[in-house]
This record gives structure tokens, sequence and C-alpha cells, in this order.
């Protein structure tokens, strides 16, 4: 399948067959997501994996109930950073200059950019800009899991109580958004079989000159 | 190349040779992101596509000036909408009745439902919402065009300015993020060589159970 054939395949899996994702394929996800990229190249969040069967009974419980959550084989959660200090920065900068082997004062003019960029943001803002680019990182992930897997995109759950489950807080992460990989149980979700509903691409795309 | 492969292969191309991405191509990419799953189905947002080099040259006045906005063959600007209401809701409800052939009145309970989600959110909250589900269709723009184009995310530009210049807020957008789609001058933009910069992947993604 090549990517808009598994787009087109893919659906909001609601029921799925609790078969479990390989592993690698789950790494190919992870890396995947991992390769996204992300403003100034920060990439300000986090993606925590959970397969546990209890621990994700936990998470259903404040994600209304939904069977995917369960029925799943893992779950990815993307959880934003709350904020980006100066620590943050620093560190992109020495692994930068680490891995290009350039010195780290080479790099004082981009450290000076980035600390420009985070410090005209409050703190609210800074937030919003972590989640849109979890939220990059979410697309390419479902992009990557659609070659044979079922992929639901979750924005239906309690965020501030998945953050407390998780201790997420302490952490400095917010709860964004969810991805169930898994496999779709065609006898008892019959959306496996519904028409796609899209906004024409006319409506859509708005041609400019 | 896989996926992976082209999301090793692309970077933040900052200098492109001027050289045409195909209609074909540049329709790839668009049919990938109308095919992107969104919070309830709404789509919230649209793609504005511009080629047209006068046009293209004004919104480079308004993105720092630079190049990779006059160099690139196509500029995909993903907008989101600023707010949803009663009138989004019953269009995506009519649409859903008209492609499955069911009645509307059968879709009542999808549209309290969808009503309720909406109506939760002040508008602040919604447009951050419409913007995130943009992101998703983003990522995988990303992923669709690294087959080949180089695929620039741009959030360096002034989305006031922007939205001016394009008469968005007229039509209730808000521009959000740019995607410059064209070909890496390799002779002018040393970074096509540089190492790829990216957070262990241990660091990345935090298993629980």
């Amino acid at each position: 399948m090549n990517l808009l054939e598994a787009l087109n395949w893919r659906y909001a899996t609601k029921r799925m067959t609790g078969k479990k994702v390989s592993r690698e394929t789950v790494d190919r996800i992870l890396d995947a997501a991992q390769l996204a990229p992300s403003s100034a190249g920060l990439q300000p969040y986090n993606i925590i994996l959970v397969e546990n069967e209890e621990l994700r009974k936990k998470i259903q419980a404040v994600a209304f109930n939904q069977p995917q959550i369960v029925e799943a084989s893992h779950l990815l959660i993307f959880a934003a950073w709350n904020d980006v200090t100066e620590k943050e920065v620093s560190e992109y900068i020495n692994r930068m200059a680490a891995e290009r082997n350039i010195p780290v004062e080479s790099l004082s003019y981009l450290n000076g950019s980035l600390m420009n960029l985070v410090n005209n943001k409050t703190q609210e803002e800074k937030y919003q800009w972590t989640a849109r680019q979890a939220y990059i990182a979410f697309g390419i992930a479902i992009a990557a899991a659609t070659e044979g897997v079922d992929a639901t995109p979750m924005e239906g759950f309690n965020p501030a109580a998945l953050d407390e489950l998780l201790g997420l807080k302490e952490k400095g992460l917010r709860s964004v958004t969810i991805l169930t990989l898994g496999y779709r149980d065609t006898e008892n979700d019959l959306l496996h079989t519904a028409k796609k509903i899209r906004r024409p691409k006319e409506h859509m795309v708005l041609e400019m000159s």
C-alpha cells in the first residue's frame, strides 16, 4: 500500500481484536515520529508508550470508557512540554555541537535566536506551541502506522485526569492526544465499511494568485 | 524510498532551485492532507495553495525574507478556522447523511454531541483546537511530500500580516503554518549535508507500565 491507499484504508477504529502489534512495527512508528520536524528542531514533547493492560484499564476510565483503549495493542500518548526554558534550549545546542562536531560557541547566535523565540511567548503560548509540534509528530505517526496497522487518533479523554494518573505534571508534561495501535475487529466495528466523509477538495484547498 | 528513508533524507531546506513540482505531485500531497483524520472528522481548516511568483514575493516580505518562499515551486498555507459554529456542524452532518445515504434525523445524536463539544469551548479554545487539527494534516502532508520533494515546514512568518495580505480574516481563517514545496539547491544550501539532530529515542519515548 502506498500512503494514499493506506490513508483511504484507515478509519477511526473503535473496536479492536486485542491482537498484538509487533514490537518491530511499534518501533518503526516511533522512529517516524522521532524524525518528525518541529519548530527550530526542539521536539518539545514526549511520547508515552503503554502496553500494560492494567494501566490501560485505568486510562480507559478517564477516556469515556472507549473500548479501543483496552482492545488495542499499544497506546502512544503524545505529551507536550508545559514549558521551554534555557535548560532545554541549551541541551539542544549542546547536542547539535556534539553531533556535528563543532564548537558550542559557534552556535551562540542560534542560541540567542531560540531564547528570543521562547522568551517572546507567554507560558500559555509556549504550551500551545509545543502542543502543535506534538501534533506534527502525531500526523507523521499516523502516516507511518497506516501501512497495515489500525491507528485511532483520540482527543476524547480527560487530559488533567490522565496527567494525574501518569504523573505527567511532575515531568513537566501535558497529555494532548492519544494514538491507539491495534487491529480492527470487523465483526463488532461496523464503521469499517462506512463511506469515508471528507470535505470536497475544492472546499478545502483555496488556490490564490 | 519508504517513509523512514524519506524522513531521514528530508531536512528543513532553506535554499531551493526554483524547479517546478509537477501538478500531479502537488495534488498527491493535497490528497494526503485531505485524507488526514481530524477531531470528530470536522477538518476545521483550509489549505491555501500559492504558486504565483508576485504573490510569493509579497508573502516573503511578511516571512522574514526567507528565500525558500520564492525559490520554492508552491506554498501550502495551512489556515485554521477561527470558529466552529452550528453552520459547520450542520454541513458536516448533512454531508455524512448524503454520502452514506442515511436520513439526517438518524444523526441527530451525533449532531448534539458535536454541538456540545463545540459549545463547551471558548472562542480561543476553539481556535487552538482547530489549529491542532490543521497540524495533523500538516504532518501527513510532510510525510506525503518527502517521497522525492523537499518540503520545508515554516512557522517563521507574521500570521496577522499574512492573514491581512490574503484576506483570510474575512474568510474566518487564521494562518498557522506554511509548507514550501520545491527542490533543494545543494550548491547554496550547505545544510543538506549536516547531520540530523534529534533527541535520543530513549529521551523522547517514555515506556510506562
